[in-house]
């Protein structure tokens, strides 16, 4: 029962209470070791004094791009593991990606560790994202990248030229990803709805940054999702649907909640907080909404909004993630590459935001911490489940990070006491190596005091970021959770045992 | 008011209507001139007494497979149109299919035509079936098609190999085709979940008749009719799911017709009748299951057959078709095919099931006229609408075939006045040129006692045929109606005019 | 083949069909005798050149309140069918309504009876209004009432203090009515959610016309309309629900239908036409808002009006009527009674609107004969099914009236060719005797230049009325026709012949 | 850091996680005072050894019905909270029942209090059932109860002649209980279905047990909840549906939590492990079925268990209760009460089941803690969720009862180390006072090896009951939470601030 430190005094929340006040939290090599009413410090204990304030879960980010190849001008480990701590997260999962020509996921290991590896301020693992599903990979890969790589997720996309699988290709891993107890994310648009109306947009000379919004239209998300669920529901394996946008679209992930599938869903802060007024941009600079390209776009209406806050609050959405993203905006490699010989060419502006750092206050600012309770839009164990606990148990992690509780990572965030820690986002206040901030002038009510990763304070609001590069250690993950529903079931209208003949 | 012919004292049937007993139809010119009470004949007038039993409308089976070149032992025209008139089918719409390697269709509909030229027992037209929809044919070949040679409809596949399109040239399609006021039919069935479940089945040598309804689960259809459905929405046009035999599908289908969308719906004989049971086989013979194998498949239960004549009373349905696509059964040609090297192989059957005869008897045998009200399956009205003026009016014959009013085609059909008329279907009974009937041994309460083209009557129950092969004439069709919903419709999440921008 | 009259080269429309143009009608004895080509006129033929106009069924309103005892200002029944007749409504279903104090029906039949004998413009009948369904009444009395006196049909109300049923009279109503084939209308509000708000609002002396919409929410037609389904269900009955205004309410109508329930809906002129703006009345007099009092209130939003035209539309609205229920309002015993002392007190303003006149009308203007068929509400047919035929087959007059086919009384409305016939409605053209149209400004893009009931022209618009009054026949009606659904359903959760134990 | 008890080695597991295996509970003063590893021990400290195995929260068991006036042969404090403690019970709430005729709760509560003061082994409270909502309860005597006895919960009845409410007696109380932070329980079924139904199955003598599950038909469960939803959204008030037992009454349930309606909904172990097949008795005795009569009825069929189980696992269910309510079979005054001269009648047999010692061993036997993952029903966390952590926020004991936290009571289950421990349920086994078990046969995985009420072992399987009657303290409860939804809401179809005129 000794320390290496004590964080006393705090409102500790957790994925489904929050503690009554005054708890410490003993904390020894890195890990929690106790939770309790006054624990007993040595000469060698170093103590925070939460003064009262909430302590929350480091958060866990596990929809972040960086360093990746096809994204020069984003964020490289060192920046975007540094923004993420500054705001909260203390764990990162990333994306090694496949290209279309690679036929072994090895180099693309290799090739991503390296580049990953002692430049990083919190802990992360990598999803790989599948292009060429080829059957070796699946039958002889994955399996040694769950196992002794703990690589335990995939990412696919059913659009993007370069990256979209057909249906039987998302069949084929659903199956392999299913055997080995690895979750498959999926980015669902359907490509040939966009890339019709791609064609006639850019037929009508119709190329600036706002018509990336109209190019990708709710329905194509909705198709897309129930077409996902349902070679999910064929397959019986889990699923995560990333980045979320539209009511129909998370309509079906609640019906298939509702009858037990295990689909999961993900949203992002820009679809809870922006709209697509925002890729206009500015009245006499039309490109400069380029910043705010991504997708799925960001929706029309406020309406849009409030059926996503509905979703955050009724437990639909199972995470929340960033989807950090990014491109610096004023660089002719960055979203520049969007405007060709003076012409705004809104197909060629690379997709994605900035986020990594303001996910996680963002989402507290609209917690009953920060909002009278009837203007909240979610509970503080809802915000743990989303930002912290949940993805954690989805990709591996969990009984390690996510949680505040006796035998996991000492990674905590600790909040202003009191409502004096308004902040107003800006991109002054950032640790990316961007350009801009989305999130621009948005107030956030609270701003994290403290992170602390596996028991270091890494974030010190009054001092800035006090951890050091390559303090973050590479996560071997197990096998994820389901979280909703389960596996085991047979697909609406099949008879018992009707898929032994093919299985 | 000199009638070639009379009709009199029958109770005849409209789509809303049963009209009082005794009325008289006078016809002339192969045309109903006057509906009324006791209608004078000259010396001249031919008189049929319906002795007081129901005249409804001559049957339009708006989906029948004749002399198609990939399925050499099945009806041609002058078999497949014999049988058509001997159950009461007065138009037949066929299809003219053209190839991958077709690149016109001017010699696809050439080669057609010559094959129902002078062959033809019933009145006739054609669906074109696309393969390979190049901007050529979409904007060049299909309105002159339309307007001189009045074909209005197209027919897509989802599925099959050598058919199939992706979901961008169904949008093609529903583009050019909703320019025109064309409308598109579509086989809607997931080909990736069927192909693999094919490879997964033969991998593990379960390749006799019955694992074709293994190959084809209900999901598959369920994810295909949500997405045509949603393609038809993006796309503003109207759309015809033909085949439709599973209850989740149907209930997009009810979901859209209630927004409005001009979505409509088609299922056949063999779906309301018939259990995956039957492609099991005799106890020793189980290729013989081969006879009942068609795509979709015959499904499992009792409550797929309840569920589907639920959508039929409810109106969910726009169309009953036969979809007449039969392969003799005894035959090397034919089923048999499906038999390689002794070892049975479910992918080589080939797909279909005679119908064009039985259709409108079995219908009518569910109706009131058959049964007791509180068994009957649907009323008369409702079985004119599905079996004659609905596909009349969705393919471009409407104020021509399907109903009984003047102005119409004087295409009628006279039932066994009284109960006396149960008729035990059988193969001996058949017309047809195929060696087997799927509805084996289903007693109908009816078999028609008349059936009548263009004013002469083309089939006598105690005759037999007595129309004469060519009397068929080739039907140029006009626009078709939508009949449920309406095209106008701004696609749910979208705002007002954002498809300006890419139209 | 002598005709009385015959009107010559229309566009006659059915239910199901727009017949081609000009055909005549032939009429012997006030009845259609024959539709036809051409048809031959003797001596004493009286002919109506129809000029190519259309010509539909003369109005069935199934809703219309006259010389009610409870409404000593609205319309009797010489000024009530004369404004049906000049509006194109040629059949009135009105309500013979009897007291909580009278304990049998006989009286109560007589003393409507006498005040419609004689004073009809147009055909007319009576619904029962029960409000004190007494054992003797309903074993005893309404088979009498059926048989006898061809009443086939009863209305219950759910609110108002003196006529509301509880849910086991209900029930008790449901399975009385059940057995005699009678159709069962009734009015769908919470009472209590409705009386507590009313109680609020007078505590708060919020008592202005405009609060009547306040003190009806939705929510309470809503929970009312599924608690009277789940009645009909359990009773396994058929029911109609009147006047229904709101969306959720018209879903559970619309699921209901769907899985075959014998449930029927009716909507009216106000619900499509007019929103709670209305009641506000004019800026210096809201009183005047008084004139637009009836209930269900006029709703809130147009997405409440598109709500509702959606479902004319989809088929799951059977009747439109008009619940002409009107008071004067400039009269100390019409609208004025909610005047109180000067104080305005909106629970004292006699409900009900004027419509008899302008249903047909208002309709007729939102099909394609008046509007570019993008702008249409509804096609031709479903304008005669909600408006004549859809109301006749209900309440038992299938045959008779609602349609345009031999046998049939020869009620017609006849429009205006062309395009010249638009008016704009105002008080100045209606024949009722009330002060003031709910509808005085709206344009609707033609008006009946003939309406014709029994072979006799009773209105032509540059004559004005021309029928007499007492030329109205009481109608003895028939068994009502289940519509949508049938009967003979098991409840959802039953098991097979649970009902026996207690039928 | 010194304890009373160290509970050393168990696999806790929360309302959100199964924490690592090994980890210890500090218990000072009854209340946990600390978790973590290695705990020091003094020479005062308790030791129990957990040996590994699952360690939950002590059930909190919601719906007891204890000494009630109605039922003088069922469970008075003594016998039912010992039955409680000896299957792992804690805490218990019990019902204060007002009857019709009494017009103050306070002598209502002192009668209750009474008969519980230093008779329960179980912590305890109480709910009011209220039959009689005069203003002056609601008004006065609520705020009182809440704030001093730390009542801060009631009960409603829809059904039951001498307790239901009509709807606007429940909104009064909903009204009421909003304002002061209460939740209001309803018991929802549709009386006047059901009397009608009573009705006739007594015309036709169908009176014995079995026909009291006939004439509860689902759909009076489904058309009341339906209702009381449908009032707690007017009223924006919380409400728990008690004891559903169908499947479309719970699809309003989640369709209400959709939307972020305030509703929750209880289900109890008969409606998961019981068919309406026990209601008939044995072969020989049909009477003997009396001992599964309760409201709502057993259902039919397995569809509707499977149905059930589903909800559980989706979260729509948030509590789950015994509803114990017991009466004794083999009495005069019990069950035989249905036995009337012989002649059975269902409708004199007192309903309700005992439960309390059963239910947690129950739910605890479909975890994945007793069964193989892929035929479990239920996750741990959502176990404990469902016995004690949801319980004790929703009716106000949330900090206190339900979790094993630092600062909670120390209320605990201790379950058999590995799978030695299954148990037949039989009645010998039982600690009741009641001579029967509904769930007499069914085996479960593990019964409580300990259930420690606040630090003191009350319950060692070894030894049987080890608690003390009377140790059981009273317990005022605060403010209950809101678990699903939110208030705050306007009813769909109101606009803005439209409630402020009636509020």
């Amino acid at each position: 029962m000794e320390f290496d430190l004590i964080v006393r005094n705090g409102i500790i929340v957790t994925a489904s209470e929050i503690l009554q006040p005054g708890l410490d939290i003993g904390i020894t090599d890195g890990k929690i070791a106790c939770i309790g009413v006054s624990l007993p410090a040595s000469a060698k204990t170093h103590i925070i004094d939460a003064e009262g304030a909430y302590v929350t879960p480091g958060g866990v980010d596990s929809h972040v791009h960086l360093a990746q190849r096809n994204a020069p001008t984003g964020d490289g480990w060192e920046t975007g593991s540094r923004s993420a701590i500054a705001g909260g997260t203390t764990t990162i999962i990333a994306f090694a990606s496949q290209q279309k020509s690679d036929i072994s996921l090895y180099p693309v290991l290799e090739d991503y560790d390296k580049k990953a590896k002692d430049q990083s301020y919190a802990d992360y693992g990598f999803h790989f994202i599948l292009t060429n599903p080829t059957r070796e990979i699946l039958r002889d890969e994955l399996p040694v990248m769950a196992s002794e790589h703990g690589i335990t997720s995939v990412k696919l996309y059913m659009t993007y030229e370069a990256m979209k699988l057909n249906d039987r290709e998302v069949l084929n891993i659903l199956f392999a990803c299913k055997n080995l107890g690895m979750t498959t994310m999926i980015h669902a648009e359907s490509h040939d709805m966009i890339s019709m109306i791609i064609e006639g947009l850019e037929r009508n000379k119709n190329t600036e940054p706002y018509f990336h919004a109209v190019a990708r239209p709710r329905i194509a998300e909705d198709e897309a999702s129930y077409r996902a669920i349902s070679l999910a529901e064929l397959a019986d394996a889990p699923m995560l649907i990333v980045h979320m946008s539209s009511e129909v679209a998370v309509s079906h992930v609640r019906e298939a909640q509702t009858r037990l599938l295990p689909i999961h869903a993900e949203t992002c802060p820009h679809y809870l907080f922006l709209l697509s007024e925002e890729i206009k941009g500015k009245p006499h600079d039309h490109f400069s909404g380029a910043k705010h390209v991504c997708s799925p776009p960001l929706r029309h209406s406020p309406a849009d909004l409030e059926s996503l806050w509905q979703s955050v609050a009724n437990g639909t959405f199972t995470t929340f993630s960033s989807d950090h993203a990014p491109s610096k905006y004023d660089h002719p490699g960055g979203k520049q590459l969007g405007m060709v010989d003076g012409i705004p060419r809104f197909t060629k502006i690379p997709n994605g935001l900035p986020g990594v750092e303001t996910r996680v206050p963002l989402l507290f600012s609209r917690t009953p911490a920060c909002l009278p309770a009837e203007k909240a839009k979610l509970s503080l164990p809802r915000f743990v489940q989303l930002t912290a606990s949940n993805p954690a148990k989805l990709y591996g992690l969990g009984g390690r990070k996510g949680s505040i509780a006796p035998g996991f990572d000492a990674d905590l965030v600790i909040w202003h006491p009191g409502n004096t820690g308004a902040v107003t986002i800006s991109q002054g206040l950032m640790h990316h190596d961007i350009d801009y901030t989305p999130f621009e002038g948005i107030e956030v009510g609270n701003w994290p005091r403290y992170t602390i990763l596996r028991g270091q304070v890494v974030w010190d609001e009054s001092k800035g970021v006090v951890g050091s590069m390559g303090y973050g250690q590479y996560l071997k993950r197990g096998k994820g959770e389901v979280l909703t529903g389960k596996t085991g079931h047979l697909p609406r209208g099949m008879i018992e045992d009707e898929r032994k003949y093919w299985l």
